[in-house]
């Protein structure tokens, strides 16, 4: 008996160290750096070994209550849940959740609630807090992840500004909070105050120069490089589910994989620490995209306080769709933006309930990172923008123009990075993951330095792109000559006429249009290789610095047209000479849209983050005009966005609910057995012994086996999980008196007639879920992948004319797709 | 022969007459105006009549192709349909459409098209003009809707005013446009002009005194009964279902249901005429329900230029659910809020691509509406609003309150108007529409008129109530004394202070409160009776001025109070002397979104409205905090929102989608046949002759039949609709050589050996339904419910241990939730 108890557990260990390693093989930790994650694996896997030595003995008394055949199926399996049997009813790691299973246990325990709640106050009271839970969790996740939001931000802006100097008033400071109480500096020069050294002035003691300038760079080199091996570093030693930006990993988790650790606390602690860390190293990524990831560590580190959600992994991932929101919401200080992008790009099952929770969670953040005012402008957004001009109908066709550009720039980033990361996981490449960030750090910093728009972080050059120049900006950006200056060109026109007229362009903005330039290039290549590294990196803030490079320039190119060529036909009837006609800051607003848009595929999120950015209807139709088209080019190059691109290439089993099924298979096409294989593994409800059913599971490894009359009639009874009968069987041979190798396992809800001197038999109606859902064979697979998906089914059987036939898992509907998609269909990694 | 086929359509003419009649008495139209209502009885039955007479003959070749066995299911019913024979997979009036069908329909549509493309270029042009026919869709109905908004806008306006005097300039300019370009005016008193003459001006020729009041009163009381007069007798004489706010309707729609006629052209023209007059006469209704039912009207006739949508119901239905976003839209010029209201409020089935094409059609419209500036301030929204002063953490107590008040009005206006819509319904008072109508606008004129708050129109009076006070208004709610006045009390503080500071109120301010105070009283009880009558009738702007007046009333006193006692504790930290610390407009916009709250249950879509309608974040936390105690007070007094509360009213077949099923019942609960019932219909896949079936469909009324191998196995081979069934027997028999009543009818995808001699069999595989879903008896309600509400289904098979058992539809379910709810089950009406 004990020998079989091992082997159990042995199979159970197996199976998940399997799943375990196939997912560090696929992240590239299976040669350098084994240390750590063969702790990792030891740590993951050691719950398995725990599970089965936890297994108190079963009392079969309270199951046989259940037997009664009505309710045996459901309510049985909470009870036994209730009762404190772990095991049952719980997952593995890297398997998928039953929705079905879990919905339905928590209507069991809401209705179970109710009922009692009418019989004593304090039942009353536990129901009335019950209720109110959910929005309590709500309200301490937007506060946590607002206040991490808030401290990222500082600390990233601190760390970013500690590359170039230090302010002698206390190290701790940047360098605007450096000079803020500084007497010394002008508006104009706020930014240059003798209390702020940079490095060269503080070691050689000089500020210009050769000397100062060779030292600086060395400086900024150094402590990128420095951040960078830091962050690397962390990551591998404490938390490898912390790098990337997670959302990949978090569309597949909501849609019902389970990944333990992925949103621990460990992940938490290194993933802020390390995001810190990336962002300041100067690498081209941001912190937008991890934020959801720490917002959703946040939400699943809070559910360990509610039962309600601890113990569903429906209602968990609920919580998680409202703290994706919540992410974005403090992102982008927008809160209906952040629904909207939650809705529209990571969520599974989003049912209203949700849509208003994530809206209020969305909304504490966004003001608890308000009241923590990290960017020192009381603004709840992290661009803050306000355009003066009205854009004019002709102008649609350059901000097309900015569509198509993203939509391009999109699906060839999205191909090049995929092609870069799977070279990674093939080659050398990917045994060297510190090194890779190292080189990569390395040549970053070296390259940026030198220009002025490389050397800001993402979010000060989107900002200063977006900027609509005034009369008292000092940037390089905004060095217009005056109109006076120009002579024959403006002597017809009044002089004093609007400060933000159309001018040329003085020679700081021509030195701003090269340095533009070639920072293109650079963040177009260096993003390409910097995405899917073993640090936190995001997406957003490169692509975005992308498409807003290009459309400053697009704008400053108009400008100067419409400027010096003001009789064309296309500018004669709305740009009058001296007037402001083009804004290069809605160019360049755009043009991040489109980038943007082109690279995750998001839409009515996308415009209405931006809109929240803006403040202003106004710019809805032409941010609609660039995402619109950005999306239908991408769209034509290749159908995946990142997300869906990376979740593909590391094997996930995502359902994708916005594709529609194309093909006209049938579901008997796609079901297992195939034709050359061995018949279905069935139990039958009386006709099996304990040993029978033993050989069964261990001769084979799926997940469940359904149970049908007799093997004559393949009549389906119901369906029973694996795992769940490995840890009934073994409990009952443990506890139940006379329960050995020949006793029959019953599955029926009245004990037959018993031949007197057999063992007793063993009953376990109790797990049998007697409610599965089958499908005809004949029923083609658009239908049965829609049932899947908007049931969350994790496998379905199929029947022929009331004859059991054969079972669909959701694995096998992910390959069948990748063979109809001629792909390879093992790239499905995980069940 | 001849006698079947007229006994067939005798069957089919007269289930489809009962669902009329049925709906005709449900809305008091039996009775009176019977001439009306028999013309539409006629004119819709008559369509049964037509469709069995244009049945073509069956070309039963291409069927047979088909009968290979794998997709004879949905592939051939698809090419029946392409082969143009009218009947087969279409839907009988007041019945559900089957989501599963129609969407596999669609697929194969598409896949036919995807095939093709790559043949020629015309079928590539085709196949791109079929990708881009859903926007160019969705920008027709966004022009379409804008423009007849901005339409309905300018006549309301101008008929409201027409009630109260006449412009010499030309009778079609209403007060605001004829004193547009008259010198005599100032800004004070911009609406006084000589242009401008008042009835009693013009026809005994005084402004003011008795006499004058007493004409202009008569003449304000006979508009207002001439116009309900032609907006009652309209709706009765030519468009029946023009009445009511429409939503309850449109979201049974959507769920799958057919109401023929409801969104026609008839339908369309008089909505929107009787809208226009039902406004005007001064009912206490508004047109902003209405307004999504008009703009669903525009998207259905829209969808029959685009064979896509026009064949697929589900298809449509998409449209719809874009059209009621763009209502909404239009509405209150909110585009994201509207799409928000479609998806919280209204819609079903809502996938992303419609989210995104919703919100294209709602800007559309917002832009159309807005180039035609029907308020003439070039403003997208209807109450523009722009506060000045932000609120106080302490202020929200009294937002709260609001937010009760808003919830226990919204629950009791939904009992006592539904309790008098069902004494409509079952008393005598139901066959008097007409005189109704003209009771209540004569009491509603009589009392309105002497009160100028009740006498202005709805979105006046919320206009003035939102609008925050400033130094130049002549409002009599900003008749605030000056602060040099009030001698001692201000003498601590500067006289230069802040012009909008709390100052106390006038005499204008206290008669305003003792008006507003009747008037809440009066619109309060006003709506009751007017909602539901048969006239257009919205809730959004009653409900809103009921808020509004509530709201402000409470604002004064705030303000009085801070005023007077501004050392009190809860004001003495924030409220200085002199300042601007309280709003009174704020409390009137949150009281406002409380009542409407309350009364529609909506959530985030009204606090993104309102967010749209003020244009800052700033105001989002109370605006929440009013609308989520509104929702939750109102819950706690009944479940149901007034669209629910109708739709049960009504008994129209709806599965609510936000209520979870929350009883222990089973699928053998609640199948057919019951267990005294005799045993379920069924044909056998071969046993059956034509006479057989026949006779099966004359003594049955059920709207399709399982198909099972044999009576003794009851194993399950598919489905049959009665209406393929009848249509298709009565083809064969008409063109099909050799079909007599002994003939065999085979569901069976080969012939079997035929005795020589028989007549030929006939062969139906083709509209077999060969993946109908079946759940075992032991399915819990409530997964059968979700599978009901996610997939759509129409109904579901119950099968035991393989075995067919029987059938449950959605009528089932519904009766049978009813029945848990101790409602009168037979309160659902249609199928």
């Amino acid at each position: 008996m004990k020998e079989i108890k091992k082997c159990f557990i042995t199979l159970l260990y197996t199976r998940k160290a399997q799943a375990v390693k196939q997912w560090m093989e696929n992240e590239g930790f299976s040669k350098e750096g084994s240390s750590s994650s063969d702790d990792e694996l030891v740590d993951l896997t050691g719950t398995a070994q725990d599970l089965i030595d936890d297994v108190p003995y079963l009392d079969h008394g309270s199951t046989a209550n259940h037997s009664n055949g009505s309710w045996a199926g459901n309510a049985g399996l909470l009870d036994l849940l209730e009762e404190g049997v772990p095991g049952v009813g719980t997952y593995d790691d890297f398997n998928t959740i039953d929705w079905v299973r879990e919905k339905s246990k928590d209507r069991d325990r809401h209705r179970e609630i109710s009922r009692k709640k009418k019989q004593s106050v304090l039942a009353l009271l536990f129901s009335l807090s019950d209720a109110f839970s959910g929005w309590l969790l709500m309200l301490l996740i937007g506060l946590m992840s607002g206040a991490l939001a808030g401290g990222i931000d500082i600390a990233a802006h601190w760390l970013t500004d500690l590359k170039e100097g230090v302010c002698l008033n206390g190290f701790w400071f940047n360098h605007e909070n450096c000079c803020w109480d500084s007497k010394e500096t002008t508006f104009q020069e706020r930014d240059k105050c003798p209390q702020w050294k940079s490095w060269a002035e503080l070691m050689v003691g000089v500020t210009e120069g050769a000397s100062a300038y060779v030292v600086n760079y060395l400086m900024y080199v150094s402590w990128a490089l420095l951040f960078s091996f830091l962050a690397v570093i962390l990551v591998r030693a404490f938390a490898p589910y912390a790098c990337g930006s997670g959302i990949p990993e978090i569309k597949t988790i909501l849609s019902g994989f389970i990944i333990r650790g992925y949103l621990g606390k460990w992940t938490l602690v290194i993933k802020t620490i390390t995001l810190v860390l990336a962002v300041s190293s100067g690498l081209s990524l941001g912190k937008e995209g991890p934020l959801v990831h720490v917002a959703c560590c946040c939400a699943n580190i809070l559910c360990h306080l509610f039962t309600k959600y601890r113990k569903n992994e429906a209602k968990r991932r609920e919580v998680l769709s409202a703290a994706s929101a919540v992410g974005v919401s403090v992102a982008f200080g927008a809160p209906i933006g952040g629904v909207l992008f939650s809705l529209e790009e990571v969520s599974y099952y989003f049912p209203l309930k949700t849509l208003w929770r994530s809206f209020f969670a969305a909304l504490v953040a966004a003001f608890t990172l308000r009241s923590i005012n990290p960017f020192g402008n009381s603004r709840l957004v992290l661009f803050y923008v306000e355009f003066h001009t009205p854009w004019h109908f002709l102008e649609l066709f350059p901000f097309v123009l900015l569509g198509i550009f993203g939509g391009l720039w999109g699906a060839l980033f999205i191909r090049a990075n995929i092609a870069w990361c799977r070279r990674r996981k093939t080659s050398r490449l990917g045994h060297y993951p510190v090194l890779e960030v190292l080189v990569v750090a390395l040549a970053t910093a070296l390259l940026a330095f030198p220009n002025e728009y490389t050397r800001m972080s993402g979010s000060e050059l989107i900002s200063e792109l977006f900027n609509d120049c005034s009369l008292l900006d000092s940037s390089k950006l905004c060095d217009y000559l005056p109109l006076s200056k120009v002579g024959d060109k403006g002597a017809n026109f009044s002089q004093s006429s609007n400060g933000l007229a159309d001018r040329p362009a003085g020679p700081g903005v021509y030195a701003a249009i090269w340095q533009l330039a070639l920072a293109l290039v650079f963040k177009m290549f260096i993003t390409v290789v910097t995405f899917g590294m073993k640090v936190p990196s995001g997406l957003f803030i490169p692509s975005m610095a992308v498409g807003a490079i290009a459309g400053r320039l697009l704008g400053i190119g108009m400008e100067q047209l419409a400027y010096y060529h003001h009789d064309w036909p296309m500018f004669k009837s709305w740009c009058s000479p001296g007037a402001d006609c083009i804004t290069p800051g809605l160019y360049a607003m755009l043009g991040a849209a489109a980038c943007l848009g082109g690279v995750t595929r998001m839409t009515v999120s996308l415009v209405v983050i931006m809109f929240e950015l803006t403040g202003g209807l106004e710019y809805i139709v032409p941010l609609m005009a660039a995402t619109m088209t950005s999306k239908w080019v991408a769209d034509a190059l290749g159908r995946e966005g990142i997300y869906e691109a990376h979740i593909r290439l590391n094997g996930y089993p995502f359902l994708e609910t916005k594709e529609e099924f194309e093909h006209k298979t049938l579901a008997m096409d796609v079901m297992r057995p195939r034709r050359s294989d061995p018949p279905l593994s069935v139990l039958t409800q009386d006709g099996m012994t304990v040993e029978e059913v033993e050989a069964m599971i261990s001769d084979t490894s799926y997940s469940g086996f359904p149970v049908v009359v007799s093997n004559e009639s393949q009549r389906l009874v119901g369906f029973v999980l694996r795992r769940d009968l490995v840890i009934s069987i073994d409990n009952a041979r443990r506890c139940q008196e006379g329960i050995v190798g020949a006793s029959h396992i019953l599955f029926t809800d009245h004990s037959p007639s018993q031949p007197l001197g057999g063992p007793p038999p063993l009953n376990l109606r109790s797990i049998l879920d007697l409610s599965p859902l089958a499908v005809t064979d004949h029923t083609p697979m658009e239908i049965t992948v829609d049932i899947f998906r908007k049931l969350g089914l994790r496998q379905c059987l199929v029947t022929q004319n009331g004859r059991l036939l054969g079972i669909i898992t959701k694995k096998d509907i992910l390959k069948h797709m990748a063979q109809m998609a001629n792909r390879d269909p093992d790239s499905i990694l995980f069940n």
